[in-house]
């Protein structure tokens, strides 16, 4: 593995060194664990002139045997009282020669900045932007193998919860009950705090469970993720409670569903992020949904649940081969509920057969 | 309530004119929900020259009933496409005819900053600094009673689990369970996430529940915290497993307890931060586990987990009435396990009886 992370670095480094930085400091906690294998709390990454050193703000956490510094890596702990790791990282910068150090301006406070400039005046500080991130966007095999098997973990807890009885249940119990699931099927945990919908709350993107219960005649919309080895997955499903849907759930989880299969068909290598997202909301669009449609029908997955690239209307850039996204359009009727059908995918060539889905739960139309 | 909000934001606007600054830009989200009742994701709060408005990033939620922005504030909702709600805010302070605006430079990242300047070129921007977080420190009767329900949540949860069987268990398991039962008795969720710790684990702060299984002689180790309307309390216990505890452990949790209770007696109003530290530290550091100590014995608790003041060697300030704090002590021995104790407190004058303990599970070593 530690090939790996010291590849990821000498790119990100190429970068600033073209940029005319020597030097950079990495401190958005995902790219630090992109390019160190492990990011302890407080830690930032720097990528120095001579060395690369991992700047903890305190020992380093030796809790969790899958997220452990990269070995070929330095390890330089700021004690306690010693203030900031960035602040730290920008003194061991300036001392091994450095004139320029490109710094995660997206991330860094203006505090923090501020504290840098005055402990390295020397130091001309530059904006190293989202290097890190785009470098994320394109997964490796091992990167997709993570996603996979918690692809596999979310799979099983929500088939799992299926074959229980939910009437009577509310949405808070629902929710716990499957992220107890995902860290008994071997999860670290959640990938983000899982959503589990009822009747009238049913499809809205990003509902907070309540102590509603399910009812019959409900539309059940239930999103959920588990994290594997840091790598996030997410899968939606909608349900009806109740052995017949009524005619409308019928006609709006059909025409969800053909939403949700545009835009998956169209994740080819090469086609631009809004089409995509123009795949998807079309379809709903057109069938007179254009107000109760979400900002965004899907979006990248990896070290966090929302990456680049993102599948709106605005988007730029094209999608490339092995880039994991989530296909999620889905429709809310205020009051009455909805559907949301989510699936994480990563994009493949026609020629080793197209879009690869990683959560295969059923998306037939259920009645539980 | 809304005139809490409206007194709490009159008190840091006065802070900043008193800076020179004529508005006042705040984006931390628990400052925000401390000044505007509810921090929706992405929102910021201007204290404008004219009129105070709640900067949206998209329609504020209403899923939690017990977060509703004050009705007194105007919300502003900054169309998705639209961008940034900092950003959004500076403009209106612009066009209230402010000529400086403060921010919150410790939370503000510089390329928001520098985003706020390139809209706003006319308004000169300064730092806020940590006026809110100083507001927040004491806190009033009402922000209190959250506390103490969340304490009473707590240790229900805790209560419960110590009535089940324990051996054979992981700590993983452990602290699903505890998390579901704190929401079952009403917390909105866990203050922060649930530590499980079981034998050589046990007594490190902050551990990260793993598959160890419990058994019969360790010690078990267990943090918790529930958040009740967005307040956070903290209880931590250690239990030994078995019928008879040994010898080492018997003396090492008496020296933990005895410096627990040494820093909640020495919590009075006037008290010295770093003396109440010292008063905890000095009974564990004359017994010679200097070095085992973690850095700091006890910290503020509210809208965040961790707040000032923080009770450390080289903490600053005094202790007011009306806090409330954590005081945590505890010790780890490598391979062995450790004990750590940990109550919410209030500060309180003699006069109404000294320090209020919100935390209530008892403190005897019990044999599980």
């Amino acid at each position: 593995m530690s090939e790996v992370y010291a590849v990821r670095r000498t790119r990100v480094r190429e970068c600033c060194n073209a940029g005319g930085s020597a030097a950079a400091l990495v401190s958005r906690p995902a790219n630090v664990r992109y390019l160190a294998g492990a990011a302890p709390e407080g830690a930032v990454l720097l990528l120095g002139r001579t060395e690369d050193v991992l700047v903890c703000a305190g020992p380093p956490d030796d809790r969790s045997p899958q997220a452990r510094p990269d070995e070929a890596l330095r390890v330089h702990v700021v004690p306690r009282a010693g203030g900031d790791a960035a602040v730290a990282a920008a003194g061991l910068a300036a001392a091994q020669g450095a004139d320029s150090l490109a710094v995660e301006e997206h991330h860094l406070t203006v505090a923090r900045h501020r504290a840098i400039r005055s402990v390295a005046s020397r130091l001309r500080l530059a904006d190293v932007g989202c290097t890190v991130e785009q470098l994320r966007v394109v997964k490796d095999e091992e990167e997709i193998s993570c996603l996979r098997i918690g692809a596999e973990i979310a799979d099983q807890a929500l088939g799992e919860l299926l074959e229980s009885i939910l009437v009577g249940r509310t949405e808070r119990h629902l929710a716990l009950e499957l992220e107890r699931r995902l860290v008994d099927h071997g999860a670290d945990g959640p990938a983000f705090p899982t959503s589990v919908a009822t009747g009238p709350h049913a499809g809205r993107p990003g509902h907070r469970p309540t102590d509603r219960r399910v009812e019959e005649g409900d539309f059940l919309s239930v999103c959920l993720g588990a994290t594997y080895r840091g790598y996030r997955c997410e899968i939606g499903r909608t349900f009806v409670i109740g052995t017949a849907p009524a005619d409308w759930q019928i006609e709006l989880y059909d025409l969800v569903f053909s939403a949700q299969r545009a835009g998956r068909e169209s994740l080819v290598p090469g086609a631009a992020c809004r089409d995509v997202d123009r795949a998807a909301r079309h379809v709903l669009d057109s069938a007179g949904y254009a107000d109760a449609l979400p900002a965004l029908t899907g979006h990248g997955v990896g070290l966090e649940i929302d990456e680049d690239p993102r599948l709106t209307p605005a988007a730029m850039g094209k999608l490339d081969a092995c880039v994991p996204v989530t296909v999620e359009p889905g429709v809310h009727l205020p009051g009455r509920g909805g559907v949301r059908i989510d699936d994480t995918l990563v994009v493949r060539p026609e020629a080793d057969g197209g879009p690869e889905l990683l959560t295969i739960t059923t998306k037939e139309l259920l009645a539980l």
